[in-house]
């Protein structure tokens, strides 16, 4: 599970920055990449990357502000060029689907795949036999929301070793120990499956959380995640200018993160009035708080292990 | 006047053209730009120029195509963001106010300045005492049209060499020669304005056009203009495929230019199977038929002289 950044900047384009877009991959789990948020010029960031626009199977939109979805028509368009056939799912606030529908229509634009739009509410928006994603509302001008997506855990491996040991030797029998609770050998002894199964492997957890004000109620939704992603618009000194347009700050979610008893973090969303020279102040700022943290920059990338 | 390309290639971004985007610079005529076409991320491509947002006055979009239109909501965003106060006037084609409308509302963008959106039709859809602009229906899968836009002539310079030969002095009187047809000078007699008005400057043209197939029914409309802006998609030898896909070629465009009398030509909108050493031959097939043939390409402006 890897997290790539495509745009890391607030509010609109910077030549150090480009407007939000995070790709969750997880082409390993699944042969499949997490879009969350589409901003403008989103398609033109991948055109630096390796990552395959075909390969996006849903696309969570934070909230509906221009620059989290103004890149949204775009992207579908050239994934439909570029041969795209898989369905895409979007999940995105009420708008979403009126947003989506009119720039492709207008545009008299036909998708070589068909698009699943939902519109979200809080809880468990999606579940399959690998994960989960569960939706928080936060605290901005506009609907806003978070995401949190739990792994779950896989079965622990087969101790082959173990049953080598017992006499059982490798064939169709192994199988069994994976799919039944208990297994007749060829003995005619009855054992335990769960006896020859090793620890199961726990899955990852991230959070990404849309535009927001820092809040108490967001602990039990991002408790122990891997990797909480949160903006932090603005410096510790600006707390009172964050409060006014919704944003957080620095500290605020250093302090946020801490609580909640995470293992790393990733603040993006920065405003375009902090020069490259003032990030490291920034970093600075949170670690007093939460060490485990890094400053996004456009195209940074990290592997939850 | 200067035209300025922000964008040179066709249908999708890549890393050598962004999609279209073309403003006319009309800075030292009336201290205002206006724009034809601005397919995504032309926000972006403004941030590597010295061309400001603020200075836009009116919107020309040829057609809906999503190449051509989806950085609109971006750039209006942005223009306001940085302030700018005076009201856009924008003119597309039916679909254009719903595209806009729906993107500033369901992102919730409230604009420092009043845009007024007028749909498209053939015929002087402009007009004041500086430019007129004259729009044309073009052949294309989607409706698109060409705009002509005319300098009125200037008057020419008062004589002053000639006015002092014949004893007229300089004063409030030499302005009678600018307003008024004749002029009663001091000594009784009375003069025509005209003798002492030099040769009238002639107003500079240029027509834009959007994609489309060439057509003999363009030659009467884009006559003697000083600068012809056409999409050129496809090479001589892929007519076929250009006219399928509703497209033109580099010598259909150039043999369009020669038989219209036109000063300077610029072709644009080039398929991204070009690569960039094949431009040459692409401009070579244009200029076996109409000499003054330049391929636009991102950043590229050239002066109407």
């Amino acid at each position: 599970m890897q997290v790539h950044f495509l745009g890391t900047g607030a509010g609109l384009p910077s030549k150090d920055r480009n407007v939000t877009s995070i790709v969750l991959d997880l082409l390993q789990e699944r042969n499949a990449l997490w879009m969350f948020d589409c901003g403008e010029a989103t398609q033109h960031q991948i055109l630096h990357t390796s990552i395959k626009p075909k390969k996006i199977e849903k696309i969570f939109i934070t909230h509906l502000h221009g620059d989290h979805i103004f890149g949204l028509p775009g992207m579908l368009s050239s994934r439909s060029f570029q041969g795209g056939e898989d369905p895409v799912t979007i999940y995105g606030p009420i708008g979403t689907k009126q947003f989506i529908e009119t720039s492709l229509t207008v545009s008299q634009s036909r998708l070589s795949y068909p698009i699943i739009i939902k519109e979200l509410k809080e809880g468990v928006i999606y579940e399959d036999d690998q994960f989960s994603v569960a939706v928080k509302k936060l605290d901005h001008a506009i609907d806003s929301f978070g995401f949190r997506i739990d792994e779950k855990d896989s079965p622990g491996p087969l101790l082959v070793d173990k049953l080598k040991e017992e006499g059982i030797t490798p064939g169709p029998i192994y199988r069994q120990f994976k799919t039944e609770e208990t297994v007749e050998l060829p003995n005619g002894n009855t054992v335990q499956s769960k006896d020859y199964i090793g620890e199961p492997k726990k899955g990852k957890s991230v959070a990404i959380l849309g535009d927001t004000r820092v809040h108490e109620a967001y602990i039990s939704f991002i408790t122990h995640v891997d990797l909480l992603v949160h903006e932090a618009t603005f410096s510790e000194e600006l707390e009172e200018l964050a409060y006014d347009y919704y944003h957080s700050t620095t500290t605020e979610v250093a302090k946020l993160a801490k609580r909640a008893h995470i293992k790393g973090l990733v603040l993006t969303h920065i405003s375009s009035r902090f020069q490259s020279d003032e990030v490291a102040q920034l970093l600075s700022e949170a670690k007093q708080y939460f060490d485990n943290t890094v400053i996004a920059h456009d195209f940074y990338s990290t592997t939850i292990k």
